[in-house]
């Protein structure tokens, strides 16, 4: 091991508690971007990463508008136009907490136990984000960066980055680089070093229903018209079938089938029924017949039910027929699936399907095209060496069954691979109540960050 | 006509200011039984009539509490043993005013324009309860009350009338009465005039479904567990066969049969699909196969969702497998159907068919039997009379869709048949927002009400 890339590492060991106080930080700020109350609080967590960055000795450093959520972007290039650049992507906003009740400390007050650290955007991704930037302040004060490095953070990846291509199109300049590395994906466990070759992509939909034009009483007209609530819950129930498929007119139309190496692979992974057990708290599983949890989780697209919403929902009891029934509804995607062909069977299934007299209205709330990424390239070599070194064994290669918009999208208007290498673990709690980060985890990927940055620049 | 009651007829006629003043003061009470934050108001609202009988020379007027709400009793009985003695019920409370958005003039700031009156309740029912004592002031303003009469008001009518049962078990001797008169029933048409021989019953449940131990992210999990939305979905879409039959187990085996002179009856009333369609502004009728529009919504028992809520409903998107789903679902029943053995069917639906690994729980909110009442009793027949005396034409029978649980409790408890007559109309919007009172038809209602007390003393 190089001498300077030993101190980085000697560095990382000893700031441990320096960085865990910029990443507590950076976590107090209640940056949930579905939620119009906290638009400024998303723009105050890129505000913060920028005056990181800043400090950090990046150049350009902006703050910059795309629709109404903030993205930010920095470069440090002092490694020469010889040396490769690395682009590292991430995103300071995270998802709302309710149900609030549920958590056993404050979202927003992040709180050490039992090694780790609970607050929501812990693991997912604010940690990751800390992460890099550990890294880079670990090479710089004991060395100098071997790569050049640009940022783009954005502020609206759980809302389905609807400004990322519109973003990308107008500043593809900017970001021109050689590599990505997206650290928004996790580890299998504290002991299974993975990178993750290919992500789900997500269509995210509103059904509306609308009956009689105003609440009725039951009483006085149940029986004799068509029910939204009812014909909601029946147009639900028949976008499956009896095998779980998804019956959407040309759902599967564009399915990358799993090859039988594929399969061979993916079960050899620690993502056994039990694990999908455990972190259910699910005894019974289910889904698409013919395929196994972790192929069904990650390599088989899906429709869920994300929300409903009808009628009378407080307590006891209102009589009423109610005039309109809404659900959320959200499909994960695998390669080749289009969203927006997706949303035209969504379209195509309802006008088949929905009972006369009933108006409808499916509106398109976030989309992103699933991504496989190939694993013999550079950059993947490069994050697997630095994996190897830190946990002293062979990495492991996943699919991954959430959504990074990015990853398509950079591919599309950069013309880029990334690797999508980052340390949060299955049993984070993403999206739940009582998220949190596993610190000793955090601290081995800060290493590997570094090793990351000094093999690319090898 | 006698001389008296041509009298109390023309006060009636010349006190319609004073009567309005009463009724938008009692209007102007937030008496909402079924939201825990109104619980003074629903209090408000029956010392608010308990002081107007009061001031009519009612005695042992008293606010009784039952399990939290108030009913209120009092009794006039100076007509003397001989005389008979009337019970008139009603209600004070009133239903939810969501979607308060819909609204075109606040709900509880009562506001006339073209001959309605607007405000939740006007016509559900303290419009009709004021039509009752104001037939009262005009016979004592011009002579004596002919007949005995007691008042029984409750608050919680529009929550299933949960205490009742146990009030009429402990209180029925303070409202032993040869006949009671409830005007918590409509008329066709401001020239149609009517009385209700069948009432439906309800019988409203809350099922609620439980899938993972928490809200998951459905990227990681999607595919893998049952979803405890789409299987409410499935579970809903279930209750219903292709006929529009309930399919719960033992639903129909209790259904008194329409006879064919009754079917010929219904056939005759106002009420037809056009009606229908023109009430709810949906062009689509539907409901169980064989049985016309008024069938299906007065002598025939229904299923229908009156609310849904499971997982993200804000604005745009959370990726979130919902951990719970919760439906609101009642039922309408008719003679002989019981709303026990309902709650037994749906509890044995929802056993046979859901999916392993959900959890689900059916909690029993509300509860009343469907009644009918004889049509050659004398007090529908003093009713009848005093109807043809203001109308001039032949009363119509029919029957209800909606509920008045205390008709088969008295008849029950105290021995008593009801006839139920008020003078709501079919297009008062009950329930729904802008609930108005038709004026005109108000008016001829405090008319009726002063004969049928002096028919019911001849």
């Amino acid at each position: 091991m190089s001498d300077s890339r030993s101190q980085a590492i000697e560095y990382a060991h000893q700031q441990r508690d320096k960085f865990m106080k910029d990443l507590i930080d950076l976590l107090k700020i209640e940056s949930i971007s579905t939620e119009p109350e906290h638009k400024l609080d998303v723009y105050q967590a890129g505000e913060w990463c920028a005056e990181k960055l800043k400090g950090y000795g990046f150049k350009n450093v902006k703050v910059m508008d795309t629709t109404g959520k903030p993205s930010v972007i920095g470069e440090h290039m002092e490694a020469g136009p010889a040396a490769p650049t690395l682009l590292i992507y991430g995103h300071f906003d995270v998802q709302p907490v309710d149900p609030i009740e549920l958590w056993d400390t404050p979202p927003f007050e992040p709180t050490e136990k039992e090694g780790r650290l609970y607050a929501r955007g812990a693991s997912d991704m604010k940690g990751q984000v800390i992460a890099t930037m550990a890294a880079i302040e670990a090479i710089q004060s004991t060395g100098k960066l071997p790569i050049n490095i640009k940022f783009y953070l954005e502020g609206e990846e759980e809302v389905g980055s609807p400004a990322m291509k519109g973003f990308l199109e107008e500043n593809h300049q900017l970001l021109s680089a050689d590599y990505v590395l997206n650290p928004d994906g996790g580890i299998l466990g504290p002991d299974e070093p993975t990178i993750t070759y290919a992500l789900r992509g997500l269509a995210y939909f509103q059904l509306d229903l609308e009956g009689p034009a105003m609440d009725l009483h039951s009483g006085m007209y149940g029986g004799t018209i068509r029910n939204p609530a009812n014909e909601l819950a029946r147009l639900i129930e028949g976008m499956h079938d009896e095998n779980g498929r998804v019956t959407l007119p040309g759902f599967y139309d564009d399915v990358l089938d799993l090859s039988d190496e594929e399969r061979a692979n993916l079960a050899k992974l620690p993502q056994t029924d039990d694990f999908y057990r455990k972190q259910t708290g699910q005894t019974e599983l289910t889904g698409e017949a013919g395929y196994s949890s972790v192929e069904r989780a990650t390599a088989r697209p899906t429709l869920d039910v994300n929300g409903l919403l009808s009628g009378w929902t407080g307590e006891g009891s209102k009589t009423v027929l109610p005039a309109k029934a809404m659900a959320k509804i959200s499909c994960r995607l695998v390669a080749n699936q289009d969203p927006y062909k997706i949303g035209d069977g969504l379209r195509q299934y309802v006008a088949d399907n929905v009972a006369p007299g009933i108006q409808w209205e499916v509106t398109d709330i976030a989309h992103s095209s699933p991504s496989i990424i190939p694993t013999d390239s550079e950059v993947v070599k490069a994050m697997a060496k630095a994996l190897e070194t830190v946990w002293n064994k062979p990495t492991l290669y996943r699919r991954e069954g959430g959504t990074v918009p990015v990853s398509g999208y950079l591919k599309d208007f950069l013309g880029i691979d990334s690797v999508v290498s980052g340390f949060g673990l299955p049993d984070d709690r993403l999206h739940s109540p009582n998220e949190s980060l596993h610190l000793p985890t955090w601290h081995s990927g800060i290493d590997a960050f570094v090793h990351f940055i000094y093999n690319l620049g090898e």
